[in-house]
């Protein structure tokens, strides 16, 4: 049922039955890298493009989320997948693979969360016994895409995110399966505050993330602490910056330590990010792995996850369109 | 509820309840031009870029089929919209406009069908009362894209197909508001028959279309004839006849005369189509115009509804890449 406006109350709240993740070196440098479940040491993955290692990528994270549900992939109904290359080829090529029925989606960063909330919603209404969603991005794909090819060293300012080369899949299943439940999802309406500059899309996606935090709370009843942690994926420390300021002007109590963004975490502070990791793997391979862990120990019982993305194209940016932001929110409990 | 593994059925029906294209100079020399809620005769629409005009496109006809269910746009509760630029940015900048929660897809030619069914899903089980769903395509904007800009004026073979400048719009409601209702939806999965022509995508779709038919009608339980009209989008003529060669390789009898397809349709034999129309506003504008018109005089009670995508991008295809094609079918039917 809905409740409010934009969010997707689970009344028989499935589970986030498991959840893997794969990375590349830069994710193996970093103080996520212990929370990975296959890091590849060369960019390419084994084959002979960035973008058919993009794909090779999601597809392992794919197949180890099934090997750790003890599940093959004929046992999957339906696979939701999105990613940033254009025509979301990288998904489209995984679920070639899978053989079983198949949505495209895209949100740019907030692909995952909006995946998640898909499945959630699929499964809980009984339209399959089992989901399977994934995102991916790559590095050197994507700055030759949406920039330049990493080959010509163009310098980028400080606000400017690193795209991981990253995958995140996880497992929905119907209640009853598994420890962590997807309670509700707040899918969130397209925000544009104006910015206009690619190198700072965290400043840009910030005001989105906000609506939606703001939205989530209001619509479901509770307060900001709720939460034991509410992690954007992703703001970058700019994004953050602005995100904590647009929520003390709306009068939001925000706890510092418990708003955590996967693109601050993901990398360590002497790694070259810039402003912080970004890209829709990024969100992903944190969700599905570290949050994922603490869950299951037990050391985090709710969490508020928010996907934010910034609905740019290269073309709109040249052609003096501003960058709108979405974010979509989804709250991952312990039963 | 899931019927068979690819099949949602709809327990409490939604209903289609209105819908509304929009399409350009090329579509009003064809034989639907009457179907049309607004023709364009200028390719820029009086905007700067074809790509704004793209989405010009898309807001309109978003904007005749909330006059015609007598909405404003806040009575939106989901706007579920993609299309074929990369990052879908004709939608997310539609989105933008109507201040909704949003949900951005992508099945290249299927994604008017996919949103069809996420709307009706949404819909069915109280997650709003009224969601719209639209895509939108524009010839220049693909072919500069795609394959080139209109302007080099590059001779292309017969099997290829034209582009269409439209957009279809429909508003989806709860049951008991409208006379349409949707049925069911099945949602295929990629089929990849190795086709890498990217002049030839109707016989690359050709075999997922077949695969989806066989798979709605198996699972639903019905014979091809329960409909009056089985429509594809956008097979085109070649791709037509590869898929009629594979129903009756599969031994499905499917009537030739109800068997139509979309891309078949908006355009007359005189006009420069080659194989015959194709992009994602050429189902929308044909289904949610020319289709919900005979159904709405009684001419049509039940039509099969069969988006197909070909998931190719120019990357892939000049990374030797075979072309994947999908299709979704969702079952609309007169109360």
């Amino acid at each position: 049922m809905l409740k409010g406006r934009q969010t997707w109350w689970f009344e028989n709240a499935p589970s986030l039955l498991c959840g893997a993740c794969a990375g590349a070196e830069m994710e193996s440098k970093g103080p996520l890298a212990g929370s990975f479940d296959y890091l590849y040491y060369d960019m390419r993955a084994g084959r002979e493009s960035f973008e058919k290692a993009e794909q090779s990528i999601m597809e392992k994270a794919v197949e180890i989320a099934l090997q750790k549900a003890h599940l093959q992939k004929e046992d999957i109904d339906v696979f939701i997948a999105g990613d940033l290359l254009n025509q979301i080829t990288s998904s489209n090529f995984t679920a070639r693979g899978l053989g079983c029925a198949y949505l495209g989606i895209f949100g740019a960063c907030s692909t995952a969360v909006e995946g998640l909330a898909l499945a959630a919603l699929l499964i809980s209404h009984g339209y399959g016994q089992r989901a399977a969603t994934a995102t991916v991005s790559h590095n050197a794909t994507a700055e030759r895409q949406f920039r330049y090819p990493n080959e010509y060293g163009v310098q980028k300012p400080s606000a400017a995110q690193f795209t991981a080369t990253a995958a995140g899949a996880a497992i929905v299943a119907a209640a009853g399966e598994g420890q962590t439940k997807i309670t509700c999802a707040t899918i969130g309406k397209v925000v544009d505050f104006g910015v206009s500059d690619p190198y700072n899309m965290g400043a840009a996606m910030a005001p989105a993330a906000v609506d939606t935090v703001i939205t989530h709370l209001q619509e479901r009843g509770v307060a900001s602490d709720y939460y034991d942690v509410i992690a954007t994926g992703d703001l970058g420390k700019v994004g953050q910056g602005c995100a904590l300021e647009l929520f003390n002007r709306a009068g939001v109590a925000i706890k510092r330590s418990s708003f955590l963004d996967c693109g601050g975490l993901l990398y360590g502070g002497e790694q070259p990010v810039f402003s912080g990791g970004s890209g829709c793997g990024c969100l992903a391979a944190v969700a599905y792995g570290h949050f994922l862990n603490l869950m299951q120990k037990g050391q985090i019982k709710r969490l508020l996850l928010v996907g934010t993305g910034a609905l740019l194209s290269p073309l709109t940016y040249q052609q003096k369109e501003s960058i709108p932001g979405i974010a979509h929110a989804v709250a991952l409990e312990c039963r």
